[in-house]
């Protein structure tokens, strides 16, 4: 699968930051990497042409909402969901795992797979490692993940340990299920928030010698600060060659200093969900565009950015459009969030490359501090 | 008023159809054209360079609505409604009074204007012509309309003429109120379907040597067949030398039938409200995309468009869109909806330019008779 090759660049030598190219089907991806969320073969109100335009370089699709609707066999008549959704670029697809399991009260866990029911109308369906690995690989994104048991935090340790056995042995089946050679298979580190466990099953994963490896079960109820603890432990410690990454985080601050812990890859759908509730991100602090406080403020929403939105509309008129409901308002909204993401990345990959991340992040961290 | 030169350029032979051209502060408008309607400074779901794409040359903006929220001080202070909304080609605001009438349980009408409760809040409000000017001088719209009574159909003949000689009246207040240069202000011929009430006000309003003249009160209960008999019978009646906008209207057969008949200028809500509720249209007719039909049809909505929609994406995508309620479905059909009557309004130019509208015209007549 050279196809697949990731390349580390650059390193910072004061952090575990680094700077990787990974090759993709469908193009190269430059890392660190913030992946915009298109759960049901969309990111919420972007065309195709607004993610170029913001340089999204991959994008994620959610396995269990794609299942569900349009189901997996219509998206490979289409010839896969780069087709059917007219995104050209790189696409990473989740297991469904995490969709499942965040039903608990719609799903019943057994070795063999979850049975749940469906979000939209309560039909009866399940999905286990073969179900997982068989949907994925009709929607044919560029790297898909294990199915993986997630458990939600705070969790007693036993529960903890066997969700992470499990994992492991859904793993293997995963990877017997998997034929197609142009998909890269990531497996997921399991282990809540206790170091050893996640060592431990951090261990016995790197054994099968994956494409990538993500760590999961994380941003699933703890605290930021213990989150933050487990990257930092753990990330560095996963293995050099191999694209890492990070689950469902986070905010801007987490992403830095993820980064800053050794973490390549992100995906979240904080950006584009905050948008959508009018809440906006700036280098200035957060705007809840809804406020009357901007009824009359004339000023872009972050007048460093270049982004469409920023580039020619006012704090006020998209605090019209959301006080008036319009979707345009959420439409521009997303297209900002989405933009600040994805050029925080730039910025690290860019400090990266020209050796100056420890200073780049140190100042971040200042700059936080004072909001 | 030199900036708001019209000048008829091509005449049909065979029918009154003619096309033009209308010079703007914000540019010359071609006509025949069919103006996107914006209502509450947004044209819903469209940002403006995707109106340019589709070579919008006016879009249309609501008095009522703008008034309400944000109100016209605020657009005022804006800059107005160009600078407020990043629309920088030609702009026309309707005066308010049909919204005030269409919601006829929440008006009052009396000879000095409207009472009305807002359908936001309830809070009472007051709309006469004196008022609506002012708000629409606030806006700075290129084209405004005069304040007209508009009485809903069927209506008794003694109504429609009160209706229509109150509409002179508030037109001679219009006229003193209006201060702005740089705004057109169009006269609203009423008088309902009694064609000699058209022709009586239509006279009457002449002699105000106004820069445009509106067909008014249509399109608000009559049959489709009742209205296409007024404008045959009126617009040809019209000054030559001014440009005819009828107001609302309408399906495609409307307007190519009511460009037959003489009229250069059109907005309806339909292609933008009928795109929200998944209703195509295309040259072969109509599609519900939400259809099972649809499932998986990998062609464009339509085969001969050129829009970015039918360029990129199947029905079957569309249809999944609107199923899960993704609003780029809705963004998605706008944009093709748009396209398909701006497209038709441009066909018509061309035919008109090149001498054949009549062959044009006799095809398309008989291409609907077919549906």
């Amino acid at each position: 699968m050279t196809v697949f090759r990731f390349e580390v660049t650059h390193t910072c030598p004061e952090t575990h930051a680094r700077a990787g190219l990974l090759e993709t089907p469908h193009g190269v991806i430059e890392t660190p990497i913030f992946m915009p969320v298109g759960t049901a073969g969309t990111v919420k109100g972007m065309k195709p042409r607004d993610l170029h335009e913001m340089e999204a370089q991959i994008i994620l699709g959610n396995t269990y909402h794609l299942y569900l609707r349009p189901g997996h066999e219509l998206v490979k008549k289409a010839g896969g969901l780069h087709a059917f959704t007219g995104w050209n670029k790189p696409m990473l697809t989740d297991s469904g795992g995490f969709q499942v399991f965040s039903h608990s009260d719609l799903n019943k866990i057994k070795e063999k797979g979850v049975e749940f029911r469906s979000h939209i109308d309560g039909s009866k369906h399940f999905l286990g490692p073969e179900e997982s690995i068989a949907i994925q690989e009709a929607l044919g994104a560029d790297i898909i993940m294990a199915f993986d048991e997630c458990v939600a935090l705070p969790a007693p340790r036993e529960k903890i340990l066997e969700g992470m056995q499990r994992t492991t042995r859904w793993l293997k089946r995963c990877m017997e299920a998997h034929t197609r050679e142009d998909q890269a298979l990531f497996g997921i580190v399991q282990g809540g928030t206790e170091l050893d466990l996640r060592k431990q099953h951090l261990a016995e994963l790197v054994e099968f010698d994956l494409p990538g490896y993500a760590l999961g079960g994380l941003s699933v109820g703890e605290a930021p600060e213990e989150m933050h603890k487990v990257v930092h432990a753990i990330a560095p410690l996963m293995p050099e060659q191999k694209p890492r990454y990070l689950m469902g985080v986070g905010r801007p601050e987490d992403l830095t200093t993820c980064v800053a812990g050794g973490i390549d890859m992100f995906d979240c759908v904080m950006p584009t969900r905050n948008a959508r509730n009018a809440y906006l991100f700036t280098k200035t602090g957060r705007v809840k565009i809804r406020n009357a406080q901007y009824k009359e403020d004339w000023r872009p929403i972050d007048e460093t950015c270049s982004c469409y939105t920023c580039q020619n509309f006012s704090r006020a008129y998209l605090r019209h459009l959301f006080v008036c409901k319009e979707m345009l308002g959420a439409v521009l909204a997303t297209h900002h969030n989405l933009h600040y993401y994805i050029n925080l990345m730039t910025e690290m990959r860019q400090a990266l490359r020209e050796g100056n991340f420890g200073t780049w992040y140190h100042s971040y961290q200042t700059s936080m501090a004072e909001k």
